[in-house]
């Protein structure tokens, strides 16, 4: 997530970081190049088929089907982002009840205080991990014990395997007589938050907008784009190759921000902050149960919190 | 669904499979066919009817009913698709619930740990063959016994008599005393929940978008189609096969991608991959209670993941 | 609901039946009687005006309002007929539901089997009634002993009077001990969600689109179809009638169509298949307790579902 | 709410009930004046300044922002309107649930019965007195005992008092044996749904649509409405004051619908038909319990239903 | 949040308060400055370059792309808005609910009844100066004790800290026998509301709009206003000043207009009015236990209410 004190409209139009020109250099560099031909053929061109020109009007009419779709991709693509940003707000929730309730009915003095807390924070790492396909040993290991460690190392699906265990330690203590039935009841509904947030996050990592969209979207943005500079030639001349490229920049930022934000779980600079949320979490439920948080507050780097 | 690594937008521009040329070859080749006539019949109409020639700014006029449409259809159509995958993310999430919480409240030698994972597993995979018409002998025969495979054979909604089966084990279990009430209730919610996301995929499937939408939309799409060409050229000529071939491959293909994922259920390439999930979701909880699935992981075939 | 094997583009231009093409006739006529009378008047009236004479950039401007009355009715419209769908997909899952928990938990030899299913099955019957506004007699009589079919046919919202009458049955069976409280309380949860779903449907079927709407529609279509061959006629000539009644007709269509399914639980051809659903319902919950349903499956005649 | 059979799309047309033009005269008039002036100053201007002319392209471009603050108007306005008739029918709903959980659990004979219809019905009332900002004695002091009564009528947000006080009645029902905490617990559920609904109402209520949207739709739209025949003389000439005034029509109107729909709670003719809603949620539970509801159905005058 | 009573259209146009000219005066002066450049240069420029000039019709496909940015930004910004508005008000209800179930079912002189109004209130002050990053110590200390005071004020999530008390006491108090463990699960879930709200806002406050967005729209819109008086001024000469400044007018005022209410628990005037809003929810909860509220309504200064 990018991070960056509000900038004056000025300063914001030549700001280089958290622009997507660099990843549009070449598509752009394609599109000035054919606007500098097209330019220097229009005259040769218009006296050979002089009934035969390209104008803007019919861009009109294919620019129906490109807003259908660049409007589709950018709110899709956000639709993804939100929810996904909504779901690790879910965890956060279910997190501090699951702490509120233990710390509410279990004695002052009793280890589940602690290792609830653990627990939980150990879970939300290592969803992190799931999603971004990294390795969770360092962080697991911090928080769980050697037999639970070993035994979530083992499964595909971690964080499943690892709310189970919290679970059974839950019923384990409800057994021993330290809060009832009823306790663990509500307790339940908070690990069935959990299981939902993760389930809904794996959801959106593992399922991409259908392929045949981006295959028809990437189409329907270069033709449009390659086209352009041959229709404005026509009409405005040699201010094509400034408003062509301008035109085509829109387009293509618009496909590549909604490429960026459609996986919200990666590491660019436009993905959800996940390392500062799962910090964020842990902090918070520690310092209910007056406990220090095992991990650091991520730094803001080059304006980008990861 | 198509699975396929991220190519290079230039790559992209000439894939062909996930793309919907092949079904439009026929409708575009008619587009261009009558582009081709309206070029060579232009001269001599114009020179007989110079006051009634088509030219470009009336398929502005029509563009707002197709926009309305094309935008209506792909945007409910993809709605579709999503829900539909957002159920079957429910399906996982109450599975996982539900095996969390056996396992957490029976003991650990108790056969209805072995028992909840293979029914829940066997409803998964019926639920799948109900939605595609299939032939669930297969893979219930290998998760339940010979009485409970009869009587879901002979039902009509199979699905639905296997969660009553499952439903009516764990009350049996539970007056034998193996968990309390309350562990039911908390069990009785997850059931509630796999009903809810069977009913919700159920209805998906036996609803289709109104017909009188798609006797609309196929004809304003292919009037507009077939005009066009007769309008494009009388501005700009022999450019009018390229560009008309081009806008209604957009419109068409916006069409057509419609009616792929509104049906989101079949075994097209662009439908969900319910195999990988049903398998997913078996691997999930098996591992729970440290079984082996059942079911083997669907390859990736010509990039499709059924 | 129109159902119907999936055509070929081809053949779907010139299917009759699921069109909107009868309503709309008159209205169209008039739209081509215009057409040719300004296409005659314009040599007269370009002789005489040349400077007040009406062409197609003014209707570009109309067309922002018209596109969005017309597409928000179409939303709008579409929205109320998914919503009262997935309405009627809570009572086949709070119907699965509650019998999947009595069959469960009341000894099998026990009437209540029996009785819930015939109580779930009338309501279900009487809810569709009471949205038609037809007579509910004929099924109720079938399901319900005397007393209950009294007490229901006096009743001015008879689904609710049932549903009281069955949840009076359950506490009844309760309190003589055939099942827990708790598992009261579990089913009590599935008669709010019928309660819910009935509730919903009246709202949908008793509070139209503000009436303000159609008239602005109505005259905001009409004018627009009706000014537009005076437009169009001073510079496509002869080809007014067909483009405009073109034109026309996919307005109109929507206007059409938006009003039809608007109103869902009717029995016009793009309205909801109550009576299959109804069926559906009493099916899926007998062949769980065991029983032959008491309805018939309607058949489908001339391509419609009712 | 406007309540009126459906009449024929041409009589539809003239039909002045239900209809924004008489707000709209006005400012309609001052378009029509515009008009007439730049048509008649037309030949002066262009003789003087050539090359200054407004014609109808830039009218395009304002058109974008029109289109997105009419449309997002029109959205959030049908929206608003749309989420507090929701909640109403959630009242109806919880009312109908309560009513039936009393009347399932307690003894036929028991005041409580009575007692619990006539409260709710209170609750209804009163809500519509708050969200309304009317008188709500009358109502109150034909359901309430005295003492109750002089509670509510001191308090600012009266339906949450006497939610409080029907909650004490059934804890101390409760406490007295008539049903056990479980039934309480299911009951407790119907008052949150209650207290959620009228929360959500007076929400609506309290927020409207940020002020500065007004300001600037006002702005827009009337400075659009009020170029535009300047605009259009030069193009169409005396056509223009019945082109100009036809599209400000469409335009202003689809401003006045929204401000009318916005605050659904009020009496103007579109908004909700509270007074027949708040009869309709009494004769409901009236009957349930075998009652006579205290209000009369409230009758339509001049096709408006309050 | 501007509370303004409804002014006549006319008024309205020249309001100033709730305006967003006094922002975009700068911006505007520049698109005046270039307006007028680019008149003066205009016939110098077709005189030397007549095939290169700039009109209208590129516009209208830049419009593409600024449409998509400036509808999206408008419905995102304000859907935050709106999605805050709702959890404030589901801190009301869970407020009221959370009371309501405290005074029905602990004795009427318990001091729980006093205490939990004052827990309550002090959550939501609490969560309101977090949320605006501004010093809880006055609201607090006005409600809590001294050693919760000390505890919260550590806290770097302070309410997360106080609802974690509240929870303690209830618990304490329920071991106590005040109420039973039912009564307990039910006033936590009031609790896990007030957890889910406040995690809810928090979510809003820290994730705004991705970056990216802000800078591709602040240069679409800034590109797009300065070249438009270039390109008017070719056709309607002297009228580009006026013309180009309003339609700059409309599109920046959508863009800041999207920047103020995108985060709404600033102190901005078309923020959410956070004090008044406490200040209600105390005085609701208070009337229900009989007690006067420590805060006082905040007064409306300049039309805006805080």
């Amino acid at each position: 997530m990018i991070v960056r004190p509000h900038l004056h409209w000025f300063r914001l139009l030549f700001v280089w970081r958290g622009s997507v020109l660099p990843h549009l250099a070449p598509r752009l560099g394609l599109v000035l190049l054919v606007s500098v031909l097209s330019v220097l053929c229009r005259d040769w061109w218009l006296s050979q088929h002089a009934s035969s020109a390209l104008s803007i009007p019919p861009f009109t009419l294919m620019g129906i089907a490109l807003a259908i779709f660049l409007g589709f991709r950018n709110s899709v693509s956000y639709d993804r982002y939100w929810e996904a940003r909504k779901q690790w707000g879910n965890l956060l929730i279910a997190a501090r009840s699951l702490t509120r309730q233990v710390a509410s009915v279990v004695q002052p003095g009793h280890p589940l205080r602690h290792d609830v807390v653990r627990w939980v924070a150990a879970f939300v790492f290592a969803q992190k991990h799931q999603l971004r396909n990294t390795d969770p040993q360092a962080d697991l290991a911090l928080r769980l014990d050697a037999s639970a460690l070993a035994q979530v190392s083992r499964a595909r699906f971690g964080p499943s395997v690892m709310l189970l265990l919290l679970s059974q330690r839950l019923s384990e203590v409800q057994r021993e007589g330290a809060f009832s039935e009823l306790h663990w009841q509500a307790m339940d509904r908070n690990l069935h938050l959990m299981t939902e947030a993760g389930g809904a996050c794996e959801r959106i990592a593992v399922t991409p907008i259908p392929y045949t969209y981006r295959v028809l979207m990437n189409r329907t943005v270069m033709v449009y784009c390659l086209l352009l500079p041959v229709g404005l030639s026509t009409t405005i001349g040699w201010l094509t190759p400034l408003v062509a490229t301008f035109i085509a920049y829109t387009y293509l930022a618009l496909d590549v921000i909604g490429e960026q934000i459609e996986e919200p779980f990666g590491t660019e600079p436009n993905d959800l902050a996940l390392d500062a949320m799962c910090h964020g979490i842990e902090l918070s439920i520690c310092e209910m149960v007056g406990e220090a948080p095992l991990s650091q507050a991520p730094e803001v780097r080059d304006y980008v919190l990861t």
